[in-house]
């Protein structure tokens, strides 16, 4: 029997409990909060990619009147540097700076005119060094380096069974290269913060942050404060998509180090172009996918090499990769995996946390592998995942028994058929050539629900039923607009039977609720809900328990509903929840309940890529249909269908505004987004030039929710925020492909390379050469590729710019060959 | 065994936890909150103590520029009044003003000039009313009204035994009456608050408010918002002493209606004026004494019936005369009791709690007694106390079994010895007539501690261990200065095993914490502390728990001690508190405890008087040394000896400095210290004609603290902050006495009234006239006295300018008789 109808508040498109602030514009966003004489400040930033910094000259700047302070990294009392996983982030660049966002000083000023004027003052001698833009050539051992010994930072690996075997098994190999691109996160908020003097010591700091509490730890650190002596306050966030973490980190650390100096209130605020200068991106990954396939489309082994461009700080790189590297070979059964991921510091901008950590790229290789496959062996791209994808109780390349409701082919068969893929598919395929050409394309994934083995999986949620029966929640989990306040509303108010409007939920403070970690992974509802709906079930207790002493029945025979106290027989109303709520004061029992949810355990065994990554994972599958204009290789999309399995929707509209947003965003970055930096310079930095999907680029999205209650979840909730975002991109390359017979290799499928087809663009000269005592080990990395026409083209991985198209294979190889020693020459 | 060594922190005098904050200058006092484009708040008040308004013209001040909001009674949303236990204090006086302090229209503006110039433009109407001053003449029925039917809204009884029964057992009768003044609380810093709108609606309001919970009530009720919709955060309070309750209430509740009215911030902050102007002070009483005694010093019956000056609004006054009711008749074994306690309504600035909540009044009177008492029957102070002092086991007037350690006799007795009391009280008796004359003079009381029956008394108090080891502490209990959080902290760190300086303490925020009653009675030690201590031990648990799966060994065996964890037997040092808090992360378990402590059960029956009023009691004994200037009346209080059972001091600095301060306030209350007003309008509003003690007038003090640990306190703490300020008055009034043989019966005893002695000061003419039908009624009352130099004093209560003073009792009733009929004609 469905629970459906036993709910009273879950499953309901309830209206936002943040929705009255932005409505009426009460809503407060960082940049709003101001107090009494603050000062501003402002950042100076690198002039050069990468060079050493030889001197720093302040002296006319801060002699500028109105000038309060003039900050170098040596004024920094505690750690000069942060990260959460490798702690090497400058908050300013002391010895040299490693891409142009970087900071180098810092002014507070009475007005933001003067700390203007004041950095223009401010005198930097530098020394440029090699700036390295390339993350296979960063590899390298005798490239320059960005820090340390090594600019390979992380190197995550998965092993399942032996690859040789599988590959000996095989009857032939799929083996092909993926590239995908920087993109900009695109809040509509930049970054911007207020910090103050705490009274008893240390600084309270209200920005537009979305993980408070390593912003916290970091602060701390750099103050040289205990954590207790640092209050940061969640403003109103317009946006984040995992984007204000470290970049809100510095500025944090940047505005209360200004603060403490001067002892005043400091104001940051960064423009568009300071935000997209300095602000990390969504990692681009050069994926080196080589499957052993059997001739009826089974996959006997999968070696994957996965090259992540960090960019000049390793931000949350190695948990980006490693979530790569767990779901890298897709929801198929395989049982040879080799999987390595690496993560490289190079002079671009850094790269870290975005909606989709991970998944996107790889899902992008993958689900194209599963469409060249089915391809090889005549099959449609439905029957192939069908074919291979996973069910209850398959054991995941990681050695995880999937032992809960697997709904991959529920959902990849509920999408398929809202849209007659299949049909579709095969009548697209097979139609002449017109200038614009139809095509539909499938995408499907699992992904693991939370954090998993990463780290401490656990949250604290609070909830206050006040004297009068409204009631007070607060959470470690930070809504940054996704709708995590409301989720976790609608659970308390289910829980003690009351209706949404008797909820106020406060923005996080890290001084309010203790440190539940960051609010990523998509598991706001899961982790948050679930403490929520513990701390709810404190307060119902204390409610009933004093209900049946108030009525003298028992416990078991009340209920609250509609704000009422029932009694569940006569469905009678015995008093109100505002009564009842009275009572419990008067009665000086507190109506106050702390919940606290931890994840159930996960483990991980780096050194062998095995465990059980995850506790819970979701399941989803999108379809794009497109029109392809094969003369100026322009795409458009026409219809989406996004079916996702997302445990229980607690919140139907906000389940389906994140679908709906989340294909959105994909669709940009399958199509429009990149943003582009040329040796180590950034060529937009503001959205006249980045290319953003409009409402005229979004389709009709069907949406397809399906819940099948997950037992660790919140009434069976699990998450999709980052599941509704990471399928659009290879369903619409997989539409492309359907309609032109033209693959797309790298991200976006902008015109050029629609019109070009698979083939990489030769990029400009680079630095590097080759030695030629490489060329034999650099053929023997060669991959070859049969193309639609008949013809061959070969490349080798790592290495842009070196390719060879021929009629033959043979002749493909001798081509390799020339091209590789011409450029060794 | 003492437990003292036992204790790492707790009775140590550890440094306050806001000491630093107020030292650099850092706390942030109410007025200190500034935000962008505040406007500023104005009251316009009344211009007649009693008086209809007939209209209210506010259009001229609409029309001058800058002004944004001009508000009167009909602009309020909700409820147009508020009172915690009468609700009828007006938040702008709508039909008349009730005294000179009333409000009656609200401006902001955008500076305080502009609002000031609004101010004068806005034309009130007035019809004046009769102004009615006395509280005895607003109780007759005749008199005008200034809330519905009666003046006379508060009557409080206490019955035990048969009065009628006691006095005919008695050998004489002692019948006296005393007065007491309006005091003035005296906060170094005068009330400001900051309203600001909430984001998703409501108002969030940060001041120098005491009692933020009923502040919050009213506010809500005022602006028809749920209570989760009001946000009360206390700034960093300049002084309190129970003064900073309903005077901000009503300043919350005008700058939330002006900001919600105008959408902006608004400020406002009264001038020492305007504070003294509009704010309540300590109740005057008037008190009659009538007990029944044996020649032995036995005490067979006390009849008391006392009049408190409620002044224009409720405020307290039920709670306050309540304490007052319970305590009148000290503690003192008597079987028969008879009291009566009334508060009336009068035109005079309205009265409410202030430091010691009617104890001070009552002690005054009992304390007098005592004295008047040992003299007639030939005993010494300290004698005629030790004969009918309480012990373990005493049945209180209440008919409450005092079953806890009754320490009356050991501070007596310790406090005596501590200056040879008997001796000198002897010597400076019998001492010849010179300009100086010493004396010294003892008084003793008990104090029920907290709330008692008055209502719910319960406090949540939250320990938040961070994850690097440094702790967060918030509580529904405010420090307005008193240590609170100092002593909250102490219990923390003890139970805890680590240090102060770990410790920051959060001000009160509504929405922080559970409604935990007001800061009153004294009970933030030991109602907070205790909250504090279950919250600690919460934590405590988690990281033991956590400590013995780290070592292995048992819980039982392993300690938290000096910010280490530490093995009990061998005594090593096995972590620091520091690794333990992060293991304790690490494992996600939340070091986080929500402490709520309700107190043992109390009960009042209202009809009888009848209870276990409080659920335990402290025991006081003060004694003063003075030299009195028999020419000029001055009296220097020499030294002073304040003994008092604390129960446990939690920090023995902050138990000296209450009990130095206390003192101090105490010799202002009994010298010094008057509000006079005449005719409604109040004679002083600034302290350079309010009478306060300077540090010369402070003499050189002897605290002496008792520790009889009380199982029902956190570590048997029980309470200072009030018993300290309850004794001096009436120990330097005794000590007067024993100086001068002359009695003081009105406070404070001011250079006229010592050189007056006993004797009334006539008050000019009055507007009531008595009616010839009361002669004899008013002759019943009349109560007469044998004055040291062996004359009659008669004098009728209620009556005040109708006395009479005679060589022998005949002639003095006649001439009483005489001058009431005067009166009359």
């Amino acid at each position: 029997m469905s629970t459906q109808n036993q709910h009273k508040i879950i499953g309901k498109s309830e209206c936002r409990v943040d929705a009255w602030g932005k409505v009426t514009g009460r809503a407060k966003f960082a940049e709003d909060y101001n107090v009494g004489h603050q000062l501003w400040g402002k950042v100076l930033r690198a002039k050069h990619p990468h060079a050493k910094i030889l001197k720093i000259d302040t002296s006319k700047a801060e002699k500028v009147a109105g000038v309060e302070a003039v900050l170098t990294a040596k004024d920094i009392p505690g750690s000069k540097v942060f990260g959460i996983v490798v702690s090497n982030q400058a908050i300013l660049a002391e010895d040299k700076v490693r891409y142009l966002g970087d900071g180098v000083a810092l002014i507070a000023a009475k007005t933001e005119e003067i700390a203007d004027e004041a950095l223009s003052l401010i005198e930097v001698e530098y020394e440029p060094l090699l700036v390295v833009t390339d993350p296979e050539e960063a590899m390298n051992p005798e490239t320059i380096k960005i820090h340390g010994d090594d600019n390979t930072f992380v190197h995550h690996k998965v092993r399942k069974g032996d690859v040789d075997k599988g590959f000996a098994e095989a009857n032939f190999i799929l083996e092909k290269k993926f590239k995908t691109q920087f993109v900009e996160h695109s809040y509509i908020e930049p970054e911007a913060v207020l910090a103050e003097p705490a009274e008893q010591g240390g600084v309270r700091v209200t920005g537009s942050v979305q993980n408070l509490f390593s912003t916290r730890r970091s602060t701390a650190a750099a103050l040289n404060l205990p954590l207790n002596k640092v209050q940061i306050i969640q403003a109103t966030l317009g946006g984040s998509f995992g984007g204000k973490d470290e970049a809100m980190t510095s500025m944090c650390i940047r505005a209360a180090l200004l603060c403490l100096k001067t002892c005043k209130p400091v104001k940051m605020v960064n423009t568009r172009e300071e935000s997209m200068l300095e602000s990390y991106k969504r990692h681009p990954y050069t994926l080196y996918y080589k499957w052993g396939v059997k001739n009826d489309g089974t996959i006997t082994a999968m070696e994957i090499r996965i090259i992540a461009d960090g960019g000049a700080y390793a931000s949350m790189s190695p948990f980006v990769t490693w979530r790569s590297v767990v779901q890298a070979t897709g929801p198929y059964y395989c049982d040879n995996v080799k999987t390595d991921i690496y993560a490289v510091y190079t002079n671009n901008n850094y790269t870290g946390a975005m909606r989709g950590f991970g998944s996107p790229q790889v899902n992008f290789a993958i689900e194209s592998m599963m469409d060249i496959l089915a391809e090889k062996v005549g099959k449609d791209p439905l029957e192939i995942r069908l074919q291979n994808g996973f069910e209850r109780g398959a054991i995941t390349a990681t050695g995880q028994n999937l032992e809960h409701n697997v709904s991959l082919k529920e959902v990849l068969q509920k999408a398929t058929a809202e849209i007659n893929f299949q049909e579709k598919w095969k009548k697209y395929r097979s139609e002449p050539n017109t200038q614009k050409k139809r095509g539909i394309g499938l995408a499907c994934s699992y992904r693991g629900v939370s954090l998993g083995a990463e780290g401490t999986d656990a949250v604290g949620t609070i909830i206050s039923v006040q004297t009068d029966g409204s009631v007070i929640v607060s959470s470690g989990i930070t809504d940054m607009g996704q709708g995590a306040q409301t989720q976790m509303s609608q659970i308390a108010a289910e829980v003690l039977g009351i209706s949404m409007d008797r909820i106020q939920f406060l923005n996080t403070n890290t001084s309010r609720v203790p440190d539940s970690g960051p609010t990523v992974a998509s598991r706001g509802t899961i982790m948050g809900g679930s403490a929520a709906k513990k701390a709810a079930e404190i307060v119902q207790a204390t409610l009933l328990t004093t209900a049946s002493e108030m009525t003298g029945l028992d416990v078991q025979s009340l209920e609250l509903k509609d704000n009422y106290l029932i009694d569940i027989e006569s469905g009678q109303r015995l008093a109100s929840f505002n009564e009842l709520a009275a009572e419990c004061f008067k009665k000086g029992r507190p109506t106050y309940g702390f919940g606290w949810h931890k994840s159930p355990k996960t483990s991980w065994d780096e050194d062998h890529g095995q465990g059980e990554a995850y506790f819970t994972w979701v399941y989803g599958a999108n379809i794009a249909e497109v029109e392809v204009d094969t003369e100026t290789g322009k795409v458009d999309v026409l219809n989406f269908v996004s079916c996702h399995d997302v445990g229980k929707a607690i919140n139907r509209g906000a389940v389906l505004g994140q679908i709906y947003g989340g294909v959105a965003m994909g669709l940009g970055y399958g199509l429009l987004e990149e943003f582009e930096i040329e040796n180590g310079i950034p060529k937009q930095l503001n959205f006249d030039e980045y290319s953003l999907p409009t409402s005229m680029d979004v389709p009709k999205i069907k949406a397809i929710v399906v819940e099948n209650e997950d037992a660790l979840g919140p009434f069976g909730a699990k998450s999709i925020g980052e599941p509704a975002n990471e399928l659009a991109a290879p369903a619409i390359i997989n539409a492309i492909y359907n309609a032109t017979g033209k693959r797309i290799y790298e991200l976006p499928a902008n015109l050029e390379r629609v019109l070009l087809g698979h083939k990489l663009v030769r990029p400009k000269e680079r630095g590097s050469v080759l030695k030629e005592k490489d060329i034999q080990a650099a053929m023997h990395r060669a991959v070859y590729e049969l193309l639609p026409d008949g013809t061959f083209y070969a490349e080798i991985p790592g290495l842009q710019g070196v390719y060879a198209n021929a009629k033959s294979l043979e002749e493909c190889r001798e081509q390799l060959q020339e091209v590789l020693e011409k450029e060794v020459a």
